[in-house]
């Protein structure tokens, strides 16, 4: 092994210790690292961290984290790297702990209708697990294939199916999770009803590994949905929206999406995709995606008609088209996911979420705020409207002096004013850390800490991440 | 004010100083102090306390508890007084902190489809206000009535509605919550996805007021269902019972009940209820009463009818009826309630979970563990199976030196190598504190003395109770 080149006075000693503790196999370091483990999806390489360490086993978890919290040495968890806050980042002075070796579906529970898995599995492989027993998992996101399901579990994961089932943490039934010292906590419930004491999963869920490292979880396994039956709508403006939303949620019981694009989005990405059919192309209005996923999709489909008929003749849609083909469903898509929008030069992709009410009065503020600092930016909203989450991505020709930074403090002001949250699914990590204080107080932001305080006393767990 | 009957050293003090922050109309003792307060639902008075203090606002609220805390005098507070393990419950040198003038909806936001509500509202309240909005809450338990908001938040309360919407936990989207130290804690989210640092909510769900007093909180509001189809089924065995479940799960989304009873505990209600009249009664075999509800009561039952027959085909079921009348409802539900068994001397009703595929065999051992020690004595099994939450009455004839205990460390000692746990819906309190190491290991206890520590570090809040 190399010299590190790093200056912590503990860590030779540090690294020493992990490869006597974990066997000289588990811990790499130098340019033994593979870049991967300090890049983030889609972003340019970091700092090498100081060493890499792979256990296999919950117990060589416990030993790397008692190691390095008896040195003070700083550990970083990293699940798939596909994380949009730079919470696995390492700085050059920390551990990377990776979670690859542990995986593998533990157990699949059709009694109980739970899954035990290892947080190392890719969400995709429990996916399929989970499908062929017969079942659907809970949580669906973009980077299935590559994230990680304790990665997912400790960035409260949101992604396509919340609408239906709750975010990540409403999946989690049991979790097993290590804390700095070393202690194993393993709560691994398989029950919907556990009211014996303290709801300790709740803590590593969404805490981004700042205050345990999870290694094992049971989620929820629900009953397998048919293929769903999709509908794109137009409305005319979005408090017509809104009453859609309600009209959705009342009359679909199968509702699984609500996404909503808002007018230049759907213009700018149109324009950009000429191959790209959708129906009312030059409409105004906003476009809703509205998908139905039951046990029966012939069924499914039938009693949609009926509601869209019904929604049509009391102007809730101006107008509707069922898709009718896998490549309308794909078209409407298509469309939604705005990939054209991605080639925008200085990009910022904000993920907020607001209390419908005030989100009409949010999306004006801001457009038209942007619209006077930035002449002729491109300011896009679009969102998964029936989560109250809203997207909007900003690409401004800056003046001297300018940043990325000026935009996001004018955002994030008016989403603290409308009582919203500056992360509705991405997470805090390291890039929202400075903007939290506008959607948490003081006070919240005090007890935090004394969560860190009494979980992570000496601070080695991700350290400047969130909080 | 008369003195107290109590040597804290402080407690003279204590009650100075409060009338003196809180006015003394929010400050009560002695006979001053309704048997109300130390007495809970369905049994003898306990101690009466140090005081009685009602503050009016949520200032009053942390004024109160920074008093207390300065003086290190402890707090118990108590809701409707209808908890079944003691968790209110005060000691003589307790002050009691009653939320009951915290009371009322302060905000239905229909477009959110949120209702914030103070903790003293009772749950009838809440629910009549969200009815009457044109939604339906996720929370409803026998003691709606008498019980408060704040209450169920705190002890998580389960009752009829979790295999629909899940427990109360599922159903808090913000939460204002009091420290001991009088710190105000305002989380009052009404959004579904809000990943911006830890979610401060879950400490105090189900903390049974050891870590907080619950002030406010915001509640999700579902679409409001039609009155439900109801199901009276007749099975064999236990694992025909698990399978229609798992039926019952994938074609009935509109799933709202499935409750199962045992042979033994049918046999005895209904020879003790000769007025009952529900279908055969004379047959061998478990009972499950399914329910569904959904969007339009016509269309349910009739899905629901063809399911039924589907399932008669497949020999999911023995046999089956429909309730054609509210009376054959009520009858169904009459048996379920099982008031005949209320009656019995020395009675302990259990509140456990269990994995699904654990529950046969430990019905059978549990049973033939009671019936060998305590022979002749009454042994029912019923309960809300879709749940995983098994209840178990037990009335055994004790020798000397016997009592409740014995037949408690029996059944908790089987619940836990069950891997369920001891408390499903009812909480720890006072009365299933001994127990807690069945259901949660040393290092679990452990972390949660962490949290106790970390937010009530001088141990004010309810002490004495869950951990």
């Amino acid at each position: 092994m190399n010299q590190p080149d790093n200056d912590h006075p503990n860590a030779e000693a540090a690294i020493e210790r992990l490869a006597h503790v974990l066997g000289a196999d588990c811990v790499s370091r130098g340019a033994a690292i593979g870049e991967r483990y300090f890049t983030n999806y889609g972003e340019a390489p970091g700092e090498r961290p100081l060493a890499l360490v792979r256990p296999r086993t919950v117990d060589e978890v416990s030993r790397a984290l008692a190691t390095c919290d008896a040195l003070h040495v700083s550990v970083v968890v990293q699940g798939g790297m596909t994380g949009l806050a730079g919470g696995a980042s390492p700085r050059a002075s920390d551990v990377v702990l990776s979670l690859e070796r542990l995986v593998g579906i533990e157990e699949i529970d059709r009694d109980a209708a739970t899954v035990t898995v290892w947080a190392g599995t890719t969400l995709q492989a429990v996916q399929e697990a989970v499908e062929e027993a017969g079942f659907t998992l809970g949580i669906d996101l973009g980077a299935r294939g590559s994230c990680q399901i304790g990665g997912n579990v400790a960035t409260n994961a949101g992604g396509n199916r919340v609408i239906r089932y709750g975010t990540t943490r409403e999946q989690v039934l049991g979790l097993e999770a290590v804390l700095a010292d070393g202690t194993v906590l393993s709560s691994l419930n398989k029950m919907l009803k556990n009211n014996a004491g303290y709801d300790l999963r709740q803590l590593f869920v969404g805490s981004e590994g700042t205050l345990g490292v999870v290694t094992r979880v049971v989620l929820k396994m629900h009953p397998r949905l048919s293929s769903p039956a999709t509908a794109f709508c137009l409305t005319s403006n979005f408090s017509q929206t809104l009453a859609l939303l309600h009209a959705a949620r009342a009359a679909l019981p199968e509702l699984s999406s609500f996404e909503v694009m808002w007018p230049r989005f759907c213009a700018y990405v149109a324009a950009q995709t000429p191959d790209l059919r959708v129906p009312f192309q030059h409409a105004p209005g906003l476009r809703v995606i509205i998908e139905c996923a039951g046990r029966d999709a012939e069924e499914t489909t039938g009693r949609f008609e009926t509601v869209l008929a019904d929604w049509l003749e009391r102007g809730l849609i101006d107008d509707a088209a069922l898709a009718q083909s896998e490549a309308d469903t794909r078209a409407f898509w298509t469309l939604r996911e705005g990939l054209a929008i991605d080639a925008l030069p200085d990009l910022i992709n904000f993920d907020v979420s607001l209390p419908h009410g005030r989100m009409e009065a949010f999306v004006a503020q801001c457009e038209a705020a942007l619209d006077a600092r930035w002449p002729g930016a491109h300011v896009f909203f679009f969102g998964h409207l029936g989560d109250g989450n809203l997207h909007l991505c900003v690409s401004a020709h800056y003046a001297l002096g300018e940043s990325a930074e000026d935009v996001e403090a004018l955002v994030y002001q008016f989403v603290g004013e409308a009582g919203g949250s500056i992360s509705a699914e991405h997470g805090i990590g390291l890039y929202k850390r400075a903007w939290l204080h506008f959607s948490r107080s003081p006070e919240e932001i005090s007890a935090m800490r004394r969560l860190k305080q009494a979980f992570d006393p000496r601070g080695i767990l991700n350290p400047g991440k969130v909080i």
